[in-house]
This record gives structure tokens, sequence and C-alpha cells, in this order.
């Protein structure tokens, strides 16, 4: 993808962007009969995803989609397994999920060859359907999020989320359902994106000194805690870790002092109490907290909250949730004098192994 | 566990326990005929391992000593799909790992009799064979490290991947070779561990200034990243992140500057190059780089490194590489007055959800 001409607004990229969200949601519902041929084709067994960075954080997605919606055991495959180590592995009955928005990521495509020869049916779920991994799958699932030109992911994220939802869905012959709630989920973020948008705005200057933060969800909202670390590492070089809100308590609340601000991210479903007692433990250690997520008002004692609009289904909650984060990270940086369409050291395709 | 009576000499109880790790290897490798017993009973389907903290960390590495010693396709599966979520997953064919060092983890205890019902074969991996987590599994390989006060885990942690390594080893016919090259790795750590204390010492005065570092490591090594990153959080209260080498290059690498150090744990294995690509990128950023494990003279232009022996097998090289970051994270910690024996908001048992 070729870089465009420098723009004198830094961020304006990656604003844009997100703002473009809601489009690139609905451009990808277009396609759901591409979806329903490719669930048709899968074979039963269990479903390796893979992918790098914001890829693979859509990937932990993936694990509560294909779980909750079609019984299926889905993992974040190991590529270093079967590419460095030539692991020689079964897969015979299962099917290969490659998420890389590129599609060009070198160590994908070697896992996505290979995985070809051992007998899994693979599926390219990229946003450059003439990309090499398009080739060398046995199915393609284009994201059709249009160009996305910062550096830092947005909508090829969010389509991502989509995609694995809506391939879920078809598995279970739930299709007409969530493809109708991801229609919804799009309605709703178009509408309430302004407000958002203030709102990150609003509380980001503070943040401009801050060198370090946890970031927590639990179930399908871990992917959202790990994309919006990714995001403020990225565009505003803050150390974000993403934990569970359980793991939090396995060690690395002992880190925390007012220094080390928490974002934790609440949605209403089985997990909200255990992110609360999280969320509790960090005002108990004296943290700033952040509470965002449709069920933000529910984080008890919080200074600051993004809240966002309750999905159709608790399940389409991600795809609310990190809009926040990546507004966030987005303010935070201009607020610090960065640029969050072109961060320091980063290209838009990643060829390192 | 009881705590102790408190100690004059802050880090005493850890460092006494990371001095008895070889004494702690050489007990579980004596009950290596259980071993054998639970490998025969493990149906022949995926490997589901569930923990938290540490254990968790060892469970990424057990993806690889199943996949390479027994070409089985090993998880570090969602506990909270089960046990929050219900998932109503198919089970029947599943062998499941549950690693807690006491025993007590709640979800860890509930997954497993969820697991069991729904069909699974369970096994608890733990340090205490009297808790409950082995009265709910069908088979127990206890860790026999010995009482563990120091809060932050040295020993279980070091035991918990042999159990992992032996019991793979087991699954594959290859239990003679496995368990030889554990002896032969509890031999060269005694030799080697008052050197590796002194060259720890040595070096940690100027990371008590430090608030953050990446950790990375690749293959079997990231797990290895994850435990070293998880020390340093735990007893140092530095933010510390575990990267894949590769993952470095999606989005982290924007955040280093002279001011971020980045640990980077090397085996001669087939990730090595990947690991030193990584690290010319780290070098390049002007961040301070720390060069660990049996391959860390490979790692080129490192301002530190804490090399340890090779081991006779790649595979078991996590159990030598980590001894570096616990010394290490020891001696951070008492320059900077900490205690690593009790870090601040944790208790040796965590009864979080």
């Amino acid at each position: 993808m070729s870089q465009p001409d420098p723009l004198p607004d830094p961020g304006a990229l990656y604003l844009a962007e997100i703002r473009e969200q809601p489009a690139a949601l609905r451009r990808l519902l277009e396609q759901r009969d591409r979806y329903a041929r490719v669930a048709a084709a899968a074979p039963s067994g269990l479903v390796r995803m893979v992918g790098h960075g914001s890829s693979d954080n859509a990937a932990s997605y993936g694990v509560y989609a294909f779980g909750l919606l079609a019984r299926r055991t889905a993992i974040r495959d190991s590529i270093s397994l079967t590419v460095y180590y030539g692991a020689p592995l079964d897969l015979g009955e299962s099917t290969v999920v490659a998420l890389s928005q590129s599609g060009r990521t070198p160590d994908v495509l070697e896992y996505v060859a290979r995985a070809r020869r051992q007998g899994a049916y693979t599926i390219a779920v990229t946003n450059d359907a003439d990309a090499a991994l398009a080739e060398g799958a046995d199915a393609v699932l284009p994201l059709r999020a249009g160009p996305e030109h910062a550096v830092a992911a947005t909508k090829t994220y969010l389509t991502q989320l989509a995609a694995l939802a809506l391939l879920a869905a078809e598995l279970a012959g739930r299709g007409d359902e969530v493809a109708a709630g991801l229609a919804q989920t799009a309605d709703d973020l178009e509408r309430h994106l302004p407000l958002l948008e203030r709102a990150a705005a609003a509380i980001a200057v503070p943040f401009a000194s801050v060198g370090r933060m946890f970031v927590i969800g639990r179930g399908p909202e871990f992917a959202t805690a790990r994309e919006i670390a990714l995001k403020l590492l990225e565009t505003c070089q803050i150390a974000a870790e993403p934990l569970t809100a359980t793991d939090l308590a396995h060690g690395p609340v002992a880190a925390l002092d007012p220094l080390f601000p928490v974002w934790a991210v609440a949605t209403d479903d089985p997990s909200l109490d255990v992110v609360v007692e999280a969320a509790t433990r960090v005002r108990e250690a004296g943290a700033t907290l952040i509470a965002s997520g449709p069920a933000a008002e529910a984080i008890p004692d919080a200074q600051y909250r993004l809240p966002v609009p309750a999905p159709p289904d608790p399940l389409l909650a991600p795809l609310l949730s990190v809009v926040a984060g990546q507004l966030f990270a987005g303010a935070v940086a201009r607020a610090k004098g960065l640029d969050p369409d072109r961060p320091r050291g980063l290209s838009k395709v990643t060829l390192a192994r």
C-alpha cells in the first residue's frame, strides 16, 4: 500500500479511518453469501487462527466468537511451532483462519502453505484480496475496509472482528441474526462517534505524562484490552500491557501505584463481576482508573469514563469498546506531539520475521 | 501454606528457593513411573492447559513440549469460555492439564470440574497433592518442589516446566531420553548458579531506576520471556511486557527509546535468527539490551549479558534461561529496597477470580 503525501495535520489519517468504521462494517456485510459458502466448506475440527499484532488481537476475539456461536474450539495457533520448528502436527480436520490486513506477513504466508500441505482447510482474511496470502489459501474472505493509510490499524481490526463473528455465525446457521446485529452495531457506532470523540479528547491531556498502563478485560473484551494496549504503545509510546482481569491479581497488581493508570473494559456479560472486582483492587492500590465499554458505569469509583452504547448482543461489544481506546490513543498522541499516522520505527506492512 | 516468621534479610526466601531448584528437579524425576502411567491413560486428542500467572507461563512452554516431543496440539485454553460463559464444547478426546502450585485457584478448580463432566481426562499438576485440585482431577502429578514461601514463584515454575516436558516425553515413548536430559540440566544448573548469582548482582544497580521493559523470546523461550517479565513486575514494580521477537516489530518497537531497556532470551534453536533480528532493531532504536540464555553471545551489541550453559536438548533451555531472570529480578528488587519475598498487594495463594 503506497504512502500518501504528508498531511499538515498529524493524526488526520488515523482519525479519518476511525470515522470510516461504520461504512467499512456495512461493506463487509454486503459479502455475506461468501461467508456462508466458506463456512459450508470448512471441516468440523479445530479452528486455528494465526496473525501478528492487531490481527492476533482479533484472534483473541475469535476464540469467543467460534466458542460461543459455533461451539467450536478455536485457538491462536503457534506460528513458530510449524514455521520454524517444523512440528509435524495432524491438521487434517483443522480450519486455518489466517489474519493479515496486508496479506503479506511472511511467516503467516509460510504457515498457511505448510498447513495446507498438512491437510488443513485454509481461509485468508485480508484487506488485500490480491495479495499473496489470498492466492495461497483455499478461500478468501476480504475485509473490504478500504485502503488503510495510517500505520496504526483501526478499521481493519474492526472488520476482522466482524469477519470472525460472521464466519462463526454461518458455521452455526445463525448468520441472519449476527448480520443483523452487526448492521445495528454499525448504526450505533456511527451515531455515537461524535460524542465519543469529544469525550476522549476531553480526558486525554493528563495522560501525556504517563509512561505505563495496564489495560484489563475478560472474555471477548480481552481482545479489546490487547488492541487498546497496542494502540497506546504504537501511537503514544506508553508501555501499556494487556491483562485479563484475573491475571492482574496474579502478580502484576504489585506494580501498581498512583503513577500507573489502569484502563478497564466492562461489558454486561458473565465476566462483568470479575472485571468489577479487579477494578476495585486497582483503586485500592491508589491507581487512576479509566472505565470504558458498554458497562463503564458499573465500574465503581473510576476517575474517568468512556462508555459506549450497549450492543444488540454482548458478543458484539468489542466492536464498540475498542473505538473508545482508538480515539483516546489518538488524542493522547496529539497531546504529546506525536503523529499517530506514522509512529516512529514502524511501516504499514510489517515484513519482519 | 503458612507464612514463616519475618526474616531480617529481604529476599532471603526468594533466593533460597532459587537455589533449591536443582534439588527440586531431581525430586520430580524420582516420580517418573507416575508420569508414564498418566501418559498411558491420556486420550489422543487436544491437550488443554489451564493456569494463571506463572502457571500460565509454564503452559506457553507446554505448547512446544507437547508439539515437538509428542506431535500433539496443546493449547492454553480459555478458562472463562468454559467457567463464565458456559460454552458447551466437546471435550471427549481432550486431556486437560491443570497447573496450579497451590492447587486452590478457584476458576482452575471450576474449569476442571466442568471439563471432567464434559468428558475430558483431567490431570492436576500441583505442588500440594492434598489440595482440592488434586481431589477434583482424574490424575495427579505432584511437583514435589517442597514448600514455597516467597510469594514470587521460582521452583514451582521450574518444576512445572519439567513436569510438562516429562509428560510430553512419556506420551511419545521418549521418557528415558528426556529424564536423562532433565537430570543433566539439574547438574548444569547447580554448577552454574553461583556464577550466575554474581553476574546478575553485578549488573542490577543501574536498573533500579527503570520503569518499563520489554522481554523478548520466541518458541519455547517465549515462556521464559513471560516468566521473567512477571518476576520484574511482581518483585521490582517494573512494567515489563513479554513479546515474541516478531510481535515486537508489529507495533511495540515504536515505544522504544534509551530509557526503555529490552531483555532478549536467545537459544541455539530454529528461532535464534528471528531473536537476533529483533535485538538488532532494539539497538537501532537506541534501547539498552540485555542478552541472556544459552546463546546470549549470539546477540550482537548487547550492553549486558547473562549467559547460561547449553542444555542437552534446546527444548530444555527454558529451565536454565529463566534462572538468570529470577536472579536479576531479585537483585534489582534489593537495589530498590523492595522485598521479593512479600511483594506489595500479593499473597501466596491467589483466590481472586
